[in-house]
């Protein structure tokens, strides 16, 4: 590049990818993240921060051959040490518990919210920085760990203001889908290929649908730009069993239909509580609690039954089934019960990354989407059990489950709920009418602080009344104090309600406006009493 | 490189300079500054929350010629955009004011709380990531600005525990420095070579002490090593008026040992507070506290009067002067006296930087240094007026001050003043003596829980009672539960004070063991109360 020809100034943007938050924006994130660190800490989880930026051999994806190690992580290069800006808050936690496995007690149970970085195409809504928020228990093989996570989520959630029966846990566990790939055949090591076109398959359910991934399953699929994508080849006898595990809504109209006897159900398990024969019914808008809370419970039994008899030959599926009941047993004895965590076997997000039980927190109340067309509002959170991480490190297993709670998704739930406090109350403005007379407003200012009032002294330029107005509104200031020579004379202020003044030049008769003044003189004493009034006035 | 051998283990590391931090350090450093954004809050700023990456061009480095762009930060070519890690929280601040200038109020009052990173040799306690606080008002070209962000930083060390006495925040000016420059006759364009020589020599004040100084002023300084630095040249009553500007310590002490009548001082000012003529004195720690608050005030005006006398033949020196006897009278009027914030000429850390007034807030109690001396504790925040940032973007100058806090250093000093709560309370520990019971104590510690106890299961390997206990004692439980098989048939717990057991374990001689028990057996249903009790005990 040439030399520089004159001065040029700078662009004032942020980063393509990046935004600021403001003010509300800012404090209302805070104030849930601080409801659920409540939630973590009282459940004996420790608070954790490691440092935003780690080794790139430390983060797991070290290829040293290529000039740009990491595509999806931001990275370079630091005295011949690629350092990178951590992309989630795991990977670090693996880094930790690896790094002080002789310090930390066993198990280590920590919870952490930060931001991460995403080195990806930046779109709508989505950033390449943003907070997760994170709790883990590692060095437990229980799966009541997993179960006290799930239940530690419907607190969290419920902390945060979303209220029971607006949201579901559901569970399914990596190891019944194992036992899938058995039972169906495909789990010898000369099946890797066919595991991994199924495994690839079964994630994109979302996307493609029932249809879409039974075609996968088989020869393949010809999507609608006409590119076709090969299957797995699998017999029909084959994908059957596959399409069993993931189709349990079509599973469970089947048992529906069939009109299964809950009693069939209630008698071949061993995770009793529904010991009484009751017939398995859809759950209906029509039933009382008490019916939707029995029959959920059912159906949660039907779907682990369900999943028994489907790998009831492989002994990684049953172990996973039995690890099911006992989360559902250990939940329900501590009163989380189906009606907030079920067992879903659809649920298949991330198996692939999972070793055991995984969850799933999804929101069941509808929103409009931008089109204004209803739509459930979907998942918040997620995790599960994944115990080759720490392994990565030190060669040892160890096992460790966790969650993570999509901080923005639920904000936007929050929000959509409108319990969200995103209405951040403005300062009350102490006008200067007299600008040789500062120490006196600031005097005033200084008791409404000192009484608990945010309140701040106008600094801009006074010479333009008008333009304090303007700012005291831009700020959503409660109130404006005015004080000019004439009323410092007689030692009094005038007290502008600004929220009662805006209703009122909107909606107020001459009548009204006149038996409800927005402005009221006060002696200079009653200052902090007055705006406290007002204040009070509107909540 | 050649191909990998075999798979190698990454190793389990911080990247160099950077740390990890766990539980009660997470916690303490919070609730502190829950605090500061507490007290900013009611002074009317809003919080902003920048991205933690900005292009280099924004950040203000850029040197496209090179290969890396920037020493001092930490960044990356990103499709050919330099992108880094924000090294403070200003310059992000300078590009949102000048980014959003036509949606923000002005003046925009921000604070901002996060980490910043610096790429610079880490050394012991001094890592390469770490927390700033920072407050800033832009768009105010009052010197009420100044004066608002001194009472609030006393309000933010007064709120994390600092008490009044502890702390003294000092106050100066750039705009007295340029008048001592102009008093000297080192004004001129073609005295620019000089001017930054003395700039440079007035920052290593701390470091070089007075002498040091006066040398580099003159003819130049040899060091201890021999090399020698080739001084700014002044002539004996140039480099004089400088001193005089900066040791404050003796113009003090010529001041008093001259038995300056306070009258003179107080004759010559338009600051009125003190208006009797009071004897000069030092500040005695056998006065009362109204004679050092008096006294105090008498030094703040005789350190105006004398910067006053000094620079009297500069319009700019005279009008930082009359700034900062402003910027007395206004926080007096809030009753933010000398007491608290004082004026100091030698206050001169920084000043190459900033337009206006600085200030710097220092801790005054003693601490022992690492070889037992006792020394002040020194500075903990800092800031002033900075009118040239937002410049940089718009080509328009935008008044803008404020102030950082040292998170790390505040948060070290409450520690030194025992005023950090660091002693995490751990959980209380529901044990496993019998693994096919794990819902009835994961119900005992759902009742924990819901009644606001932290508590958890033991989630490791029951087989071994002892790791349990080994593992409650690690997390500073406070209380155990144990049940086995004989307590559940009888419908009892065992509940153990693990705080007065190992207190008692320490120094209790059998008297005192028999009679305080450290376990207690309660019923079943008195589990809660018990622990309630227990805990109640020791506070």
């Amino acid at each position: 590049m040439a030399k520089n020809k004159g001065p040029r100034r700078p662009k004032a943007e942020t980063p393509k990818g990046f935004r600021d938050y403001f003010g509300a924006e800012v404090t209302a994130r805070k104030a849930m993240l601080d409801k659920i660190a409540a939630v973590y800490h009282r459940y004996g989880f420790d608070a954790l921060e490691t440092s935003a930026v780690e080794t790139v051999e430390a983060l797991g994806k070290f290829l040293p051959d290529v000039d740009r190690p990491n595509e999806g992580v931001f990275a370079w290069e630091e005295d011949s040490d690629w350092l990178a800006l951590r992309y989630d808050l795991t990977a670090p936690l693996a880094r930790v518990a690896a790094q002080y496995r002789n310090d930390l007690p066993t198990p280590y149970r920590r919870y952490a919210m930060g931001p991460v970085w995403r080195n990806e195409k930046p779109g709508p809504g989505r950033f390449r920085q943003f907070y997760q928020c994170d709790a883990d228990t590692v060095g437990a093989a229980s799966v009541a760990a997993d179960a006290e996570i799930c239940a530690m989520l419907a607190d969290a959630l419920e902390a945060v203001g979303i209220e029971r029966g607006d949201y579901v846990i559901r569970v399914n566990n990596r190891k019944v889908l194992n036992g899938v790939m058995e039972v169906a055949g495909l789990s010898g090591d000369d099946k890797e290929a066919e595991r991994g076109i199924v495994l690839r398959a079964i994630d994109k359910l979302d996307r493609l649908g029932v249809d879409g991934v039974r075609a996968l399953l088989g020869e393949g699929r010809k999507d609608e730009s006409g590119d076709f994508t090969k299957g797995a080849g699998l017999l029909e006898t084959q994908a059957d069993v596959v399409m069993r595990f993931i189709d349990w809504e079509k599973e469970k109209n089947r048992i529906l239909s069939e009109g299964v006897r809950a009693s069939v159900i209630a008698n071949s398990d061993s995770w009793g509580a529904f010991k009484n024969a009751q017939y398995f019914d859809e759950i209906r808008s029509d039933m009382v609690p008490e019916q939707r809370a029995a029959t959920q419970a059912l159906i949660n039994r039907a779907a682990i039954f369900h999943l028994s008899e489907l790998v009831h030959n492989s002994k990684v599926g049953t172990e996973g089934v039995d690890e099911l009941g006992t989360i559902s047993e250990l939940l329900e004895a501590q009163g989380y019960g189906p009606d907030r965590i079920i067992i879903d076997p659809s649920v298949v997000r991330g198996l692939g990354y999972y070793t055991g039980p995984v969850f799933e927190a999804e929101l069941t109340f509808e929103i409009k989407d931008e089109k204004g067309r209803p739509r459930q509002f979907g998942s918040v959170a997620g995790g599960g059990r994944y115990d080759d991480l720490v392994k990565r490190f030190t060669g040892q297993a160890v096992p460790a489950t966790g969650v993570s709670i999509g901080v923005d998704r639920l904000l936007a739930a929050l929000a959509a709920k409108g319990r969200l406090d995103t209405s951040a109350q403005g300062p009350v403005v102490v006008t200067v009418m007299d600008r040789t007379r500062m120490a006196d407003y600031m005097a005033m200012v200084n008791e409404l602080r000192a009484s608990g009032i945010r309140a701040e002294m106008y600094l801009g330029n006074p010479k333009n009344f008008g333009n304090q107005l303007k700012y005291a509104d831009k700020r959503q200031s409660p109130v404006a104090i005015i004080q000019g020579e004439d009323e410092a004379a007689r030692d009094v202020v005038q007290v502008k309600d600004l929220i009662l003044g805006a209703k009122l030049a909107q909606e107020a008769s001459l009548e009204e406006w006149k038996s409800q003044p927005a402005q009221v003189e006060v002696p200079r004493a009653d200052l902090v009493a007055t705006v406290r009034e007002i204040m009070g006035r509107h909540g």
